[in-house]
């Protein structure tokens, strides 16, 4: 009776949530909770009410969305060997303390594991983090890799625009103690040549310096103190208007109105290697070690991009700054600038596609003796890409093949199962891609209406006068043409007229 | 732990200024402010015990072995994809009733995320489970897929028999309402062309029905509800001899040793079609519906093996149980018959590398309405897989390339950074796979030694005098051999030296 009166208490508390119109995860989990507390009264009827879904922010990939995926991984990946790096591997899930004190105000986002006896666990945040522990512990000082897979945050997930709790990251990071600004432009380069390959439409790589971005706090009277805090507020500049992020400096952070205010002059600016050397002139910045130090690299930097041939395309820009903590120079975030469609409510807030800067602090971190690894890499964030391209595919009407399969082995008589098994697994041995039926006695009809459904260009029927003769039935689907062909000379005919040696 | 990570961060900061021989009156302030951080942790001397480890029974893969694991995956996916199947993905953790009552005892080993607001979570424990939730949720009842991902266990690891909590599993399924056996068979095929394929050593796989196990259990007295309990018992018969098992059976599952022991005859059985005929004559089981069904279908079976021409490597085993809940008819299990070293321990355990079966009932577990889709599918475990082939490259002494960079641009004299970047670019643009050393002035000798180190086959070196004459030096690594090459061939001439056009 005490839990029936639970069970009560619960659907009234469930009911009282729903009324509020209270978040839907705190709905969920109470409503999880009813539920199981009527599994275990056993219930009336005994009828779960299983919600069948994927955890919030996540999603299933079907067939043709992972041919679309497989699409732009290859483009990735070409692109990465292209530039000679190899590939590792880590786990989802690190210990809790390899990512603690990492990310600044982000860390909140952290998927941690349930405590079940053992280590403390959380999910992985990026590829970043790992990828410095995997150096630290391994004392690798020298490395050029990448990493693609998977990383999750408890973010507040806008599923339509690309951004989930559970998302693809694509990293290509420089490891080692190397001539300045070399490695750094080597990623800059990479991100131009995947934005170009895919083809999303016009694109803008923004670049800026943490050193730029601290020297020129310093001058504007930003307490040494409230730099990263600071620093995370002018991250935002790319989603809300100057005002706001004034706004929240000098309310929220307790910045003063005129360092707020002289912040503000220096955001707006953007520009190439005119706007490096007018800074680099500057009456305040110019005096300042930190902004001198990151200055001078940045014109390196586009000297180097200039020999690349994609200054075109990159942007020095103060307003730049990326949430992270561990960036200490070099910053890049790569946006596109038309949107595929017109049904975003905000124009203005094109997402960013890719991002990445110089960490030499991180490795260290991790060394017990403090040992460094300079580093630097760029991530490529794919889940939009994902997004652009599923929507042009859906409006061109492509149609997609999820399957690579030359051929139906089919009969136009009953009785044949056994003969269309042995001729396929004589196909199959032979490195064909054959598909049949799994009926004993199909129609030819279902068995050439299964090819157009999904693409298979070829049919190889067998029958008893074939059986007889020797010959297979080789048929084209899309020209309706058959003809005899020797059983011995099929796989031949099928490489030929498939173009797969 | 934040506020260790910042107390590392401020010893650092410490030391650096000490370095930099910085203002004393600023390193003193520093100093200050990291004796306050270490009174406020308490720590005698602020060592923090920081240990760099990835989690229990994971691993990070190397590029090395990632090589080798790319290899593997790249021999079943071609499998995969030879069978006409799709590829679908889903998320690493799933709603935590979505696994709830699918794995019988195993259910322990389950690993949950923390509540941290919001659903309940758990990370997948399998792809078949998922897969079953995808099919109902999108209501597909006909489908040939394979997914490949990692999974999740917290079992006791053995990771030198290639035993993890974090393994990849590589699944293909067929979903839908099939004339018997078909599909099944298909599915065995599948995992002798594997097997074979990977050129592993000897294999066996072994078959066996649940119908017949439940019709055996009957015929030998075993309780209904017993059935569940004392078929995973049974499952432990290729770890620990038949004694134990029948201990646990009578002592902790409270069976009667009459049952036991009429079990322990049947269990010992194995064989190939007369076994079949001879069990379809046996006085007591013939007389089960189950068991009849369940060898009606295992006739059937090897009808369609001996026709795949697979059956000299398949075994129908009555010992065989595999310890998940959901399997409904056949189930099978592939074991290599021998080690590839002669290091291990206990040489009978030879752990095995692929199993699966057909569970008719698990998407009807998700359907609102309870509508079934049969399902029949295979899983190959390829950690185990990955510990062979990795034991036999480090004996063969392989040299394994983990790149495959084409050609290192190079210098013989100083000075020459940026004509190095700009071909280097000319190659990326063309498609060639080309790397550069991150030094502005390297020795060649060390250029040379990278391409030794790295198996880069060619060196395009430029000089001043090559720069006049409008030509590239090319040399061929192995040989030594050293050609000019005009600028405009040198793609050309790269590709034909490479094999890649």
């Amino acid at each position: 009776m005490a839990e029936e009166a639970a069970l009560r208490a619960q659907a009234e508390a469930v009911r009282r949530l729903k009324q509020d119109k209270a978040d839907p995860d705190e709905i969920a989990k109470e409503v999880t909770k009813l539920l199981e507390m009527k599994a275990r009264l056993g219930g009336d009827e005994g009828k779960h009410k299983f919600v069948l879904k994927t955890p919030k922010g996540t999603r299933d990939y079907s067939p043709k969305q992972m041919a679309i995926r497989e699409r732009v991984f290859n483009a990735i990946i070409t692109c990465f060997k292209r530039h000679g790096a190899e590939v590792i591997d880590t786990p989802v899930f690190e210990l809790k303390e390899t990512l603690t004190g990492k990310y600044g105000e982000d860390s909140k986002l952290i998927y941690d594991l349930k405590d079940q006896g053992g280590e403390l666990l959380s999910l992985r945040y990026d590829l970043t983090v790992p990828f410095a522990r995997y150096l630290a512990m391994n004392k690798i000082t020298n490395i050029k890799r990448y990493h693609i897979a998977k990383v999750y945050r408890r973010d507040n997930p806008a599923m339509t625009r690309g951004r989930y709790r559970e998302f693809y990251q694509c990293d290509f990071d420089i490891a080692g103690q190397f001539d300045p600004m070399i490695p750094d432009a080597e990623c800059l380069k990479i991100v131009h040549e995947i934005l170009s390959d895919l083809q999303l439409g016009d694109f803008l790589i923004k670049v800026n310096d943490r050193r730029i971005l601290d020297g020129m706090f310093a001058v504007c009277g930003v307490p040494d103190s409230k730099f990263r805090t600071i620093c995370s507020t002018v991250d935002k500049l790319d989603k809300m208007p100057w005002e706001e992020v004034r706004s929240e400096m000098v309310g929220e952070k307790g910045l003063s109105p005129e360092a707020a205010d002289r912040i503000g002059e220096y955001v707006q600016l953007h520009g190439g290697l005119d706007l490096i050397e007018r800074l680099l002139q500057d009456p305040k910045l110019s005096q300042n070690k930190l902004a001198k130090e990151g200055l001078g690299d940045m014109k390196l930097l586009f000297e180097y991009l200039t020999l690349f041939g994609i200054t075109g395309k990159v942007s020095f820009d103060l307003s730049l700054a990326r949430g992270l903590d561990y960036y200490t120079g070099v910053i890049y975030e790569a946006v596109l600038l038309q949107q595929e469609n017109d049904h975003v409510e905000e124009p203005v807030s094109v997402g960013s596609v890719a991002g990445g800067g110089r960490y030499d602090g991180l490795v260290g971190m991790f060394d017990p003796k403090g040992r460094k690894v300079p580093c630097v890499g760029v991530s490529i964030g794919i889940e939009r890409i994902f997004s652009i391209l599923e929507q042009r595919v859906e409006a061109s009407e492509e149609k997609i093949r999820t399957t690579e399969t030359q051929v139906l082995v089919a009969s136009a008589q009953k009785k044949l199962l056994e003969e269309r098994l042995k001729l396929i697994s004589e196909l199959w041995d032979a490195g064909i891609k054959a598909e049949v039926l799994y009926k004993k006695n199909p129609k030819l009809l279902s068995q050439l209406q299964y090819c157009e459904d999904t693409g298979i260009p070829l049919v190889a029927i067998v029958g008893e006068q074939e059986l007889k003769d020797g010959v297979v039935k080789l048929r084209v689907v899309a020209t309706r043409e058959e003809v005899n062909v020797r059983r011995e000379s099929l796989v031949e005919e099928i490489r030929m007229r498939t173009g797969r040696p």
